[in-house]
């Protein structure tokens, strides 16, 4: 299965200058000036959410934005922008472009099948990571925001170890299983020594569409008092809303919760 | 870090009969009659709620039930179970006693401190999984509910791997993301000839505790109709409940939302 993906590869050979795939992976990210990997310690907490919104956000700040997926078992990105094309090819294939100043990239539009399942154990998977920016013509960026599956493993540490001047954007829900995890993955950046942009607490509460009353779906609160207690930045709550869902489910995403968060981003990174 | 649960390998010369692991894995699991993995393929579907409330119904119905957490990374059934012990020592270790008919293994009780990350690639999470069986005398069960991380990598693959009997129990909230993901986990099965228990459907709507309307929070049903068109047994719908979520917190879960699931696993692996 890994047939595919590999032919996006550019291999040293090929290329004029004979360079190896750090020096092209480098020479690319050199092109990028801000790139924001957004991690959770728990899945479905809504990072890939968060990730698609902040994107589109950026976008339509005028940023000219990269979304990298390299969650390679469960990529959530292609469905929620409503994206069907697949990466078109070429010597060095570009990103998909979702927009003029969105493009995306992600192993789902690179498989034959959408269905099938990546089986692929961690080396396969770390080769794929790197030859999703090396082997990528991704072009002059503002920003790229990297959607990374849920833990501390393979996949992450591949990004903090390819991409040295990342900036972790961390994602949980308020309640107490989630926060546990979301302390691994604090502890992973300061491991690895990736800095912390910030914390967001997503899924906090909810408005009843019936009656309007506050819904406490897994409490509320509880991102918002881990970040000061580790004095790490605080990016915001966003409300659990079933509008959200419905609006990711139908390609057509809605940013208006996403304002305030992609503000403080672009305050924290640009100012 | 994994020089902690190294210890708890007992190697082959330790070993009177010199067997290999292959053959103490192949011992250990012969004692084990059913063998259940819990998957999802996306993150914070409940699967790690749905795993430990099926181990403790059916430890509450007199079956002997391990429950074995293989999800290394985000470590949930500790904490859902309130527990505070660590793994009990010597030259081959025993679970965790939960209650008289349910022992528990996680990774979490073996790390000296619960908030670090694991920081693990593949080989070395293949590695200890595979000691959580061959490493530890689980003694005779009825069951061994299996908790995976999300996705099909190498956690669920060294699973499907090293217990060939294990059947699959799927878990799915009914939104669309979740169910495309659902799409993959079942080709993970058909792939690595998994027979497959059934699909859950978990957070199927939800009742507000002010006005008792009801609240599709991701939808509802998705997860049925899924498993009629791929005609796979359906084991039922369970609501997202703040009462769960709060119960989970606090290591004290409530099994009355289960019962269902339950006697149909039970059902369906005995009857």
């Amino acid at each position: 299965m890994p047939d595919k993906v590999v032919q996006i590869k550019s291999s040293p050979k090929q290329n004029s200058e004979n360079e190896t795939e750090d020096q092209i992976i480098a020479k690319t990210l050199s092109r990028i000036k801000h790139k924001i990997m957004v991690m959770s310690g728990k899945g479905g907490v809504g990072k890939s959410t968060v990730a698609v919104h902040l994107a589109l956000s950026l976008a339509q700040k005028g940023r000219k934005v990269g979304l990298l997926d390299v969650d390679l078992h469960g990529p959530s990105v292609p469905r929620m922008l409503g994206l069907e094309a697949s990466l078109p090819g070429g010597a060095k294939p570009t990103a998909i472009i979702h927009s003029p100043n969105l493009s995306v990239v992600s192993i789902e539009p690179l498989m034959p099948d959408k269905d099938r399942s990546i089986i692929w154990r961690g080396p396969v998977k770390i080769g794929v990571i790197r030859q999703f920016i090396s082997g990528i013509d991704w072009k002059d960026l503002d920003y790229l925001v990297i959607d990374c599956p849920p833990g501390t493993g393979d996949e992450p540490l591949t990004v903090a170890q390819t991409i040295p001047d990342a900036h972790a954007l961390l994602v949980t829900t308020p309640q107490e299983v989630a926060l546990a995890d979301v302390r691994k993955s604090l502890d992973f950046c300061w491991q690895v020594k990736l800095p912390i942009l910030g914390l967001v607490e997503n899924m906090s509460g909810m408005v009843c569409p019936h009656c309007h009353e506050k819904i406490e779906l897994f409490s509320s609160g509880g991102g918002k008092s881990m970040a000061e207690g580790y004095r790490i930045p605080f990016l915001g709550l966003i409300p659990f809303d079933p509008q959200i869902v419905r609006a990711s489910e139908s390609g057509k995403p809605f940013l208006k919760p996403y304002e305030e968060l992609t503000n403080t981003v672009l305050e924290r990174m640009e100012g």
